[in-house]
């Protein structure tokens, strides 16, 4: 009778309907049955994307998509700009380093957002820069980072602007074209409500141009071939076929609802989390002024073990919830609004927030978690 | 009321409770939960493999995973040697090539196999090489290597021996350990009966010293980051989590057939398979001395369009075959004796091909293939 209830930044809870496609029977992917998949989902993931260019369909986990930027847009030797503010700012740094790639580090504190000016600042220090580097939703902090003000800084350059959207595309606003960012990595598990297997790259002409000049190694993630593939509604390599069928599935509900639509669900569902994690005595870990909707990152008074809240949460009864990492271990939870949930999966969430805080001694009214987010949900 | 079935080298058919397993809600990887699931399936493929190596999820296709051993194994500048008979031979000259390894290419008729005497010549030439990278079963041309005979002779030398086994692992015998064989790739959407996007990687202590020493760019597919998570039953990125946990059912079901009985099964397949072709007038393709029991590769006469026969087989009677690949295109079918298939699958599989023989020209008793296919799975 345990539910297994997922409030993770990924993975995310996949609708019954793309549970059922993900069950059906297998079809071959060099077919024009399955060419017509791919169609459909390059349209799909272009509307979500806010975007006309390419989409290329990878099987990898976000990790993937990022190494497939850093090696393709960039050569050992250059110089890139990139931003540490939570661990996935930093697996930029390290995709860069990996590549023998030069890589100026913006460092911000936790909890804080990279701003446009600093950006703008770093590129009149490094004029050379090829790349910049950022992350639209922090997933180990909860922020969430101005992208169309930075690619508009980068834009003036000769920089591209890269952005990692694993996190948050289709949950917050990302305006690929109008907003003039240069390449996006995404992936299947968060966002778009399949499981994690299925990367997605896109990227503009500007960055196109670097990927045929660049020197790094690669084979699988060569996007010269993606591009070669695309342009015959092809993959290089053998697709994650039944992922990429279930994914028109996700497509088809994400646009009968609509980007707008998404984004005020979800904006909603992170307002009430916020509400009923101060109504607590709990604290909002990231600063005001740069929360993420994708996740509420909470942080914990010292006398309540954050990694035992999440254990006693998940294994007694099924609500799963993220710890912290690195240097937020045990001392915050973060509780996604991506996936297939709604309200009452949040108020959910809340209750067993507050049953398992009350056994770990923490005093607050039982209840008024759930109170505070109720009102966020009726009477905004 | 069209059948759909997959008769073709990759994707293979699903079995039911497979498909079952891969429509269930997902769960959160980085839980005791999804540990267990990890436990098993690491038990499950070592006995496939045949090996108490480390065996490594890494959500890719097969491709990733060769690129995934040529990237941590080598160093730019190291030399290998390949063997090119097919397009998956070439497959890992292309993959050195694009990470600056210098590899000495033994090139093999196509329809042939390398022999262990050849192989030991080569390594004679080159005493600098450190590996040497070998496809179990071509799956271009239908040629099944001698993996046991070659491995002895890499054995004798400082070189690593690197096993492209993503087609023909749990279809036909790979003693890993007992061969002597370093590395082997493979992946979920051939014997193992998955949908593509799940890559496995097995290397022994001899390859794992060269890991360590590679100078290759490498992050996603970086092996020193998989050894270190496979040790805390971990994945270094999110892993295929609902493939991983469909590919338990998987191979609970092979563990159940045992490996012995699974390969006499394929190997009754594809002996009937090839005593229809031969009634059908058709030729076998690949010398008589490495067929492969993974697939069969069928020679056409010139006067049927290979292409416009694998065409209406699959898209008017639903059967899919795959045809020929490059210099074989048009000129031959391949019809795969792999996934969740059994002689009445094979039957079929003829009697669409009698029937589209037929209407494209060939002449032929109707119903020879069938018989001489029933003679073989009833008398032998």
């Amino acid at each position: 009778m345990k539910r297994n209830l997922l409030l993770t930044p990924g993975p995310t809870q996949i609708p019954p309907s793309v549970c059922q496609a993900l069950g059906e029977p297998i079809i071959h992917h060099r077919t024009p049955q399955f060419q017509e998949d791919i169609k459909e989902a390059i349209e799909g993931l272009q509307y979500v994307f806010q975007t006309k260019n390419d989409i290329y369909l990878i099987p990898a986990s976000g990790t993937g998509a990022m190494e497939a930027l850093v090696a393709n847009i960039l050569s050992p030797g250059d110089k890139a700009i990139t931003v540490e503010g939570g661990k996935f700012g930093e697996r930029w740094t390290e995709l860069c380093q990996a590549y023998g790639i030069n890589a100026h580090v913006i460092k911000v504190p936790w909890g804080q957002a990279v701003t446009a000016k600093e950006i703008k600042q770093a590129l009149e220090e490094h004029k050379d820069a090829k790349a910049v580097f950022i992350t639209l939703s922090e997933t180990s902090t909860g922020v969430v980072t101005d992208v169309q003000a930075v690619a508009q800084e980068v834009q003036k350059t000769q920089a591209v602007c890269v952005v990692d959207a694993v996190s948050g595309l289709g949950v917050i606003d990302l305006k690929m074209d109008a907003w003039g960012v240069d390449a996006v990595a995404s992936a299947s598990h968060k966002g778009f409500m399949l499981p994690p297997g299925l990367a997605f790259v896109s990227v503009s002409d500007k960055a196109f141009k670097l990927i045929e000049e660049s020197k790094s190694p690669r084979y699988y993630f060569d996007l010269r071939k993606s591009k070669k593939a695309f342009e015959k509604t092809d993959t290089p390599f053998t697709p994650a076929i039944g992922i990429v069928r279930a994914l028109n599935e996700s497509l088809t509900l994400m646009r009968k609802e609509g980007l707008e639509n998404l984004f005020a669900h979800y904006a909603r569902l992170a307002r009430g989390t916020q509400q009923a994690a101060l109504a607590l005595g709990l604290s909002l870990y990231p600063d005001e002024s740069c929360r993420s909707n994708v996740l509420t990152a909470i942080g914990l008074p010292s006398t309540v073990d954050g990694n035992k809240l999440v254990k006693v949460m998940r294994d007694t009864y099924g609500v799963s919830v993220a710890g912290g990492q690195a240097e937020l271990k045990g001392k915050i939870i973060r509780i996604a609004h991506m996936g297939c949930i709604d309200e009452y999966d949040i108020l959910t969430g809340i209750a067993c927030l507050e049953k398992v805080l009350t056994q770990l001694g923490h005093s607050f009214e039982l209840g008024a978690g759930l109170s505070a987010a109720q009102k966020v949900f009726n009477q905004e």
